[in-house]
């Protein structure tokens, strides 16, 4: 196994599901993380001055998904058939796509109040809504989204929808094959003790 | 090779770098190009309503990254060696990026002189000049993206800076090696071959 240091800033965001896929695959690596006031000094050590980044071996490897697909492969967590590989590379990006919908409300300048009226009127009907149909449907007739395997599809669906799930549980009783799926991942000895253990940030 | 459809509007957009691959590895599919009058119908009859989606023995495949890595493996244009691998996937996601905040100018409602204004202002400056430097930077020592063979990258790189080499070849002066490799995938005799003879839409 090549040594690792995953490095983000001290949040879950673009990190948080390569974090999922290192505790499922129970790989060891370094958690570096890096507080908002030390940015501007960091960025300028950081290959593409963004984040997050992968080191492998000292290498750099950038881009949340590509560094997610990854570890993916590292853990297990990839079809190895190429084309249920490629549809697990479509929910992951559809997946992926929903989630920066959601931080672009998380992390702007909105008050509470105006964060909730853009996720009630935009993010869950716009964006959400159509990824959970899709999704229940998929799993109307299989265990995992990708088949009868787990996959980082899965993982990523866990932790959308895992967050709903938390605060709005009546928005995902329409989608029990989701909801099913999402706790299932949750439940998962590795990922249930990640949740439990890591760092108490908000997103 | 499993039978291959590949579904999308009549322009080059989000299905020609797929297109490019499919041309590379000599891969028979059906280009099914839909007119826009007629995408409110067709729409209905496509599995999450957006297009690219790839038919694979009936089966779709939607995202357009997830298409062409697909492709690109059945092409031979993916590195075996995972991490450089998803050094691909990195170089392929940061271009994407950049040409979908080109995709924001051309298909926005600006006319053509402000369209100039914001290529000039923006898009060049602060997505593209980043992503050159880092090509350029990494270029200097091998002879594609990705290490002695050609891959994926190397096809997008050519569709990215192609077209601003095509009509700004000025900006691409201080990048020798990036213009390099963007003019000798453009020679590959598939690729010229797809570039002479495809449907000549503009984007």
């Amino acid at each position: 196994m090549p040594e690792l240091t995953l490095i983000y800033f001290n949040q879950k965001g673009r990190a948080e599901l390569s974090r999922w896929i290192l505790a499922y695959g129970g790989i060891p690596y370094t958690d570096e993380r890096i507080e908002k006031e030390d940015w501007p000094e960091k960025k300028k050590a950081i290959y593409t001055g963004k984040v997050p980044v992968l080191m492998v071996d000292g290498e750099p490897l950038p881009e949340s998904k590509a560094i997610a697909r990854y570890l993916a492969r590292l853990a297990g967590l990839v079809p190895e058939d190429p084309f249920k590989a490629a549809v697990c590379d479509s929910f992951v990006d559809a997946l992926s796509d929903v989630a920066g919908e959601g931080y672009k409300i998380v992390f702007s300048s909105l008050s509470e109040e105006e964060k909730k009226k853009e996720f009630k009127e935009k993010l869950f009907p716009n964006f959400m809504k159509p990824a959970l149909e899709r999704m229940e449907s998929k799993l109307s007739g299989q265990e995992w989204l990708c088949g009868d395997k787990i996959s980082w599809a899965d993982l990523i669906l866990s932790l959308v929808f895992g967050a709903v799930h938390k605060r709005k549980p009546e928005l995902m009783e329409p989608y029990p094959a989701v909801t099913g799926v999402v706790l299932k991942v949750r439940d998962l000895p590795a990922i249930k003790q990640w949740i439990e253990t890591a760092p108490d940030t908000p997103y």
